[in-house]
Order: structure tokens, then C-alpha cells, then sequence
């Protein structure tokens, strides 16, 4: 094997420099854009009881959990594929606020499979959470902080998909549909296969007019969903129409501050529908097929943790996010250095402490090295000119 | 199980906001300090092939390591437990420079035992690197990027423990020690345990002078210990004499640069000695009896990815600094906000817009949330004067 040793596993990824400096300049400008939001920054542990990691999450994440044993406690440990569930514990457990609540992360989850972007297997998860407020104006901040986020990626063009799961959860309800044939309609509406709704809606007997309306689910999507939504569901139960009223003010008030931002609805897409509660949305660019950021509400996430807060929040992977922005791939690095000789004399290092605590980079030739100041990206040089020290061209 | 939910496993940390918003200043004060001596960051993977982590790193490293089984290749992987394997790899097999290239990196490694600050099993590595330089002068760069990192840190007073692995890798070998042996000495030297270092050496039947050499090991520490070295050693082989030159050489170069700094000197301490080749040191705070940072010289760790290049670096735990630094606990947050109307006027907008341009934090008041403006740390408001916005006292 030793000459593989440098491979790595498929969907993993290394990153160098030219990269590095370019992923470390985004993540400042997002953590100081969630921060000027009043988003304070928690940083949830890689590992965790597989326990706390899965917890109302559904059998999805489960399968993309990597699992450890614990050798001091011979419990079962993960590697956390998503925070949002770390950092709904930290509100719940340790915050315990009654305020509202803005928290942001940013670090590495780890997929068993590659699903991510670019068959990413480790994606750098970027994201926000509102706790503690349950109106659709702490869904519409989320909003605008997602779409502020691929702004400041310099991703251009995205529209946002926009859902709620109560539309759905609603209308199974009413129709009294069993947990089985619930997530067999589910799994469908996801494909939006409207024969095989419409043939699992006739196998489980619905009657009539709830079962139109839930293969009505099919078709309504698009710009004018919702005007269709109001009349289509005109005859469902509470839950449903407070669900479609809730998104129509979510839309009117996103639209109010940013009015030019192109907003499609999805009434059977329901990414999360086990964990989710309220309204969903994803975030695309044109000519990409995968949604580049996702997120919903879940209300009842901190409830295992011992006090459920109304929870609203996005993610994003901020490698995607990268190689999706218009600035494009990797940068050659600039030749903004300067060169120094290697002399400990104290006048030349204060000179250099200067030029570095001005965000100059200054690199010492080390005694023996090969190349020319420019090998080095160093444009100038320090030299002694007249006795004093001097920058020169290089 | 539910209401243990909220537990993390031992050692495993969370990171809430005061601290977090610490961490994070720090991390960017020290990697501008890195980039600004032309030291580029690398971004190595979370979990990797076992073999890739583990080269010629000994079996410390082995039992630290975190196994789990790769579903897509079926091969065992390992999550990282140092970085610097990872790092030498970059350097050897994607670089590929013939310069001197410095690299720095910055992340959580994980280890299965608790033996970090504070019995830490995840901590926060940071980490500097010179590839391709085998002279003093990267040694000394090295070290003085040491001392800088914790200066820049708030650590208060630090002292250096130097040592260099030749000095008992060339007596050993000038005694023919079996690898057993070698291994039995080591660790009895480790322990500073004369009457047992005395016993094996006189097992081995190692004659006279070599044997006496060896045995001054346990002595030869101490401010003074490299000038006793030079005399106590002088009839052993060029190779012990030559690590005993380099060590010279190191320190008055060091000491050209940093006259001020405190350094001690232990030809039996031996920190990495399966890969280490050259200098090893370590830095101490007064009252703290653990090591704070580490390092040394592994001229050969890139040979099994295809290039050994001479190798010099250090690594500390950031989260150790931080509750080490001058600076203390977690800070309160100040009250330096700015509480704004739930109010879609664009007016109002663009002037929020320039405020968090500036820096400022600026929340929303949601609809219906409870709670004065200092309590979201709010001492301004925005409100309408005469029908202009305007900041107010809060």
C-alpha cells in the first residue's frame, strides 16, 4: 500500500492553500455578517452520544452517521452529519434563555455517503437558528440572512423554493391516513409521481375530497401556488389553511424587504418532513440542480433536551458555496511579499514587526535556501542601504 | 436515556458563546500572524485512511487514534489524532515544491484517551511548519513562531525545554544496543529513573565509557546541561557530537533573537523520539505542569508519501491557551448593541446596512418578544425622529 498512501478516501477532501486562504476569508466575512445580525457563534463537538446526534431526526441522518464506541464509556458515539440537533441542546440545555435566541456554527460533518456537493462526503456546514420566537417574521430573518449569506458567497441569481409542512401533515389528519401509508404518499409526493399517488390515495380509501386534495399536492407548485393552494384547499381543516395562511405572510413580508428575490412555492416538498413543523425552503442558482442551502422550521427539536422552543434556522456547505460563486476557482497568490535576510539585528526586526502588524507578509530568506524573491511571491526585499534598513524592489 | 440526553461524552467539549466568540478572535489573530510570516494554511481532512495517519508515527499515536470502517471502500479509517502526518503529505505529495515552504493549520483532532489540557480528548490544534530546510535557522524561526503564538496568546512568562534525539539515537548506536533495549532505556530515561537506567545498562554488558555516557543522560538537564554535555560527551561518536553542536548552534542563534527568553536544556527528554530527527522542545508556563505547546524536527515523515524533505514545526492546543492566557475566563458580552423596529422601510434598512458595515451589531426586535433592549445587550435603539431613523439611547 505504499504507494497509496497519499489517496484519500472518495468525498474527502484536503485543501490547499490557495483554497484555504480563500474558504478562511469567506468564513470571516460570514461569522462577522452573523454577528452584526446579533448571531453569537457556539461551536458544537465532532463526537457525540449517537443519541444526542439522532434524536427526532429521522432514519436519514441515522444512515449517514458514522458510529464510534466509546472506549471510556463503551457507549455508542458519532461523528455529527448535521449541528443542527447539537446546537438546539445548547439552546435547550445550556442557554436556557426566555428570550429569543440567535445562535450561528460553522464547522466539518461527515457523511457515511456522498451525497453532498460534488459527491462531497465532508461538507463545511454554515448556519443560523432563531429559538424562541414563533412568528413569521423569525422565519422571514432567516430568510434574508440566507439570501445576505449567498450574497456575501458571491453566488448570483438564487431563488428560494418555499413549503410548509403543515399543508401535508394537515391534510393526512384529516384523512386519517395510517403512519405507513403517510410515508409511502410521502415518498411519492417527493417524486411527484401523480399516478402512483393517485393509486395509493385509491388503495387507502380516502374519500373524495380529501383525497383530491392531497393529489392535488402534485401540481401545486410554482410562482402562483398559493393563490391555487387557497382555492384548491378551500375545504380542509384548520391546520391546513393555517398552514397556507402562514406561508402567504412569510411571502408577503419576505416581499416587502426583498422584493426583487424570485420566490417559487412547493407544497409537496417537504425536505425534513420527519422533524420539521412549519414552513421549509431551499435555495438554488440557476443551471445547478441541487438546492445550495436548505432549511424550515422545527419547533419541537430541543423537546429530548428538556424544553422545546419555536426553532427556525438555515445551513449551507460553504465549500459549495465557494465553488459555486462567481469569483470562481482558486487565485494565484499575489506577489505582495517582501523578503528579508536572516540577521537578528533588533532594528530590522522591529522594521519587520511593523510591516507584519500592517498585514504585510515578510518571509526571512533562510541562510542556503534555493530561488529568487519572486519564487517566493516577494516583490520587494529588505536590504541595508546607507546603514539603515530599506524596502527595495526585489 | 432521555433525560441524559443533554450529557457529552468525557472530554468532549461544547463551545457556548462568550468562549466561542474568544476562540474565534484568537484563531484569527494567529493565523494573521501566520500569514503574515508568509506561512501558508492547509486544511487537512477530518478522518482519513489509517495507514495515511499513522506512518512512522509510532503507536502513542495508534492507541489515540479513533477506527472506523470506511462503507464505500470497506478500508479502515481513522479520525485524525495529529495533524502534522496530514500536513507532511500535502508537503510531499501535492506541493511538490523544491523551496522552503511553510505551511500552518488550524483544527479539532480527536483522541480516544483523555490526556489533554484538562483532560481534554478533542483539542483545538494549531500548528506551523517548515518543509525543505534542514539548517539551525529554520529551527529557530520555528521556535521563535512558538514563542510569538503565545505571546499573541496572553500566555505570561514562558520557558523552553530544548533537547535533540541524536545525542541517545547516536549513543545507542555507538553502544549496539538491540531495539529492546534501546526501547527499555528510553523509557527509563523518560522517568529521570538513574538506579534503573543503571541496571539495564549494566544487563546489556555496554562497556565502560559508552555505558557511563548514557547513564550522564539522566543528569544532563539544566540551564548549564549543554555546556557539561560538550565535555561528558566528548569521546563519544560524530553523530552524538554533532547533535550536540546543532543544539549550540540553535540555542545562540535563538538567543541572538530572543535574549530574554528562559530556555532549558534535557538530553533525556525525548518527546516523539520514534519520528522525531533533530531538535525537540516543548514550552512551560510557571505553576502548570503540562507542556503548552510542542515540537521539533522529523526530517524523514514524508518519505512514505513519496518526498522525505526536511521537516521543522510546533503544535499547541488553542483551547489550552486560551484558559492559560492572561486574559481569563469568558468575557461578558458588552453592551454595544443596537435594537432595531421589526419595520421593512428601506430607510431603515440601508441604515442598518452601513451600521453592521461598520461593525456594529444591530437585532431586530421581533414581533411579540419579551425583553428590554439590554437584554440583548442593546444600549441604542433605532427609532423614527421627525420622521428620520435615528440611534437613541436604548
Amino acid at each position: 500500500m505504499n504507494d497509496e498512501r497519499w489517496l484519500l478516501p472518495t468525498g474527502i477532501e484536503e485543501v490547499l492553500p490557495a483554497r484555504a486562504a480563500e474558504l478562511e476569508r469567506l468564513r470571516r466575512r460570514l461569522l462577522d455578517l452573523y454577528q452584526s445580525w446579533g448571531y453569537e457563534l457556539v461551536i458544537p463537538p465532532f463526537i457525540d452520544y449517537l443519541e444526542s446526534l439522532l434524536t427526532g431526526t429521522g432514519r436519514d441522518l441515522d444512515l449517514q452517521t458514522f458510529k464510534l464506541t466509546d472506549q471510556l464509556s463503551g457507549r455508542l458515539l458519532g461523528i455529527r452529519a448535521d449541528m443542527t440537533p447539537q446546537v438546539a441542546r445548547i439552546d435547550a440545555h445550556h442557554l436556557r434563555r426566555d428570550l429569543p435566541t440567535r445562535l450561528c456554527y460553522l464547522g466539518t460533518v461527515l457523511h457515511t455517503r456522498s451525497d453532498g456537493f460534488a459527491g462531497s462526503r465532508s461538507p463545511l456546514q454554515i448556519g443560523a437558528e432563531v429559538y424562541g420566537h414563533d412568528g413569521p417574521s423569525s422565519d422571514v430573518e432567516v430568510l434574508r440572512l440566507l439570501v445576505r449569506t449567498l450574497e456575501t458567497a458571491g453566488i448570483e441569481a438564487p431563488y428560494l423554493d418555499l413549503g410548509h409542512v403543515g399543508v401535508y401533515r394537515g391534510l393526512i389528519q384529516q384523512a386519517g391516513l395510517s403512519r405507513s401509508d403517510e410515508l409511502r404518499l410521502f415518498d411519492a409526493l417527493q417524486r411527484k409521481a401523480g399516478p402512483e399517488v393517485e393509486t395509493i390515495i385509491a388503495e387507502t380509501g380516502v374519500s373524495g375530497s380529501v383525497g383530491d386534495m392531497l393529489l392535488s399536492l402534485v401540481e401545486l407548485n410554482g410562482d402562483d401556488a398559493l393563490a391555487r393552494a387557497s382555492s384548491i384547499l378551500s375545504g380542509a381543516d384548520g391546520p391546513v389553511r393555517a398552514a397556507i395562511d402562514r406561508l402567504k405572510q412569510v411571502a408577503e413580508e419576505l416581499g416587502r424587504w426583498l422584493p426583487d428575490l424570485p420566490v417559487h412555492f412547493d407544497l409537496a416538498e417537504l425536505r425534513g418532513y420527519t422533524y420539521k413543523t412549519g414552513v421549509v425552503f431551499a435555495a438554488f442558482v440557476p443551471g445547478w440542480g441541487l438546492e445550495i442551502a436548505r432549511g424550515g422550521r422545527y419547533d419541537e427539536i430541543g423537546r429530548v433536551f428538556g424544553r422545546a422552543r419555536p426553532a427556525v434556522g438555515f445551513s449551507a456547505d460553504l465549500k459549495g458555496l465557494i465553488a459555486l460563486s462567481g469569483e470562481g476557482g482558486a487565485s494565484v497568490q499575489a506577489c505582495d511579499g517582501v523578503l528579508a535576510p536572516w540577521d537578528a539585528d533588533p532594528a530590522l526586526a522591529r522594521y519587520i514587526e511593523r510591516l507584519r502588524a500592517e498585514g504585510r507578509r515578510v518571509i526571512y530568506a533562510l541562510p542556503g535556501q534555493k530561488g529568487a524573491p519572486r519564487d517566493f511571491n516577494c516583490c520587494e526585499q529588505l536590504a541595508r542601504v546607507d546603514g539603515d534598513w530599506r524596502l527595495i524592489p526585489g
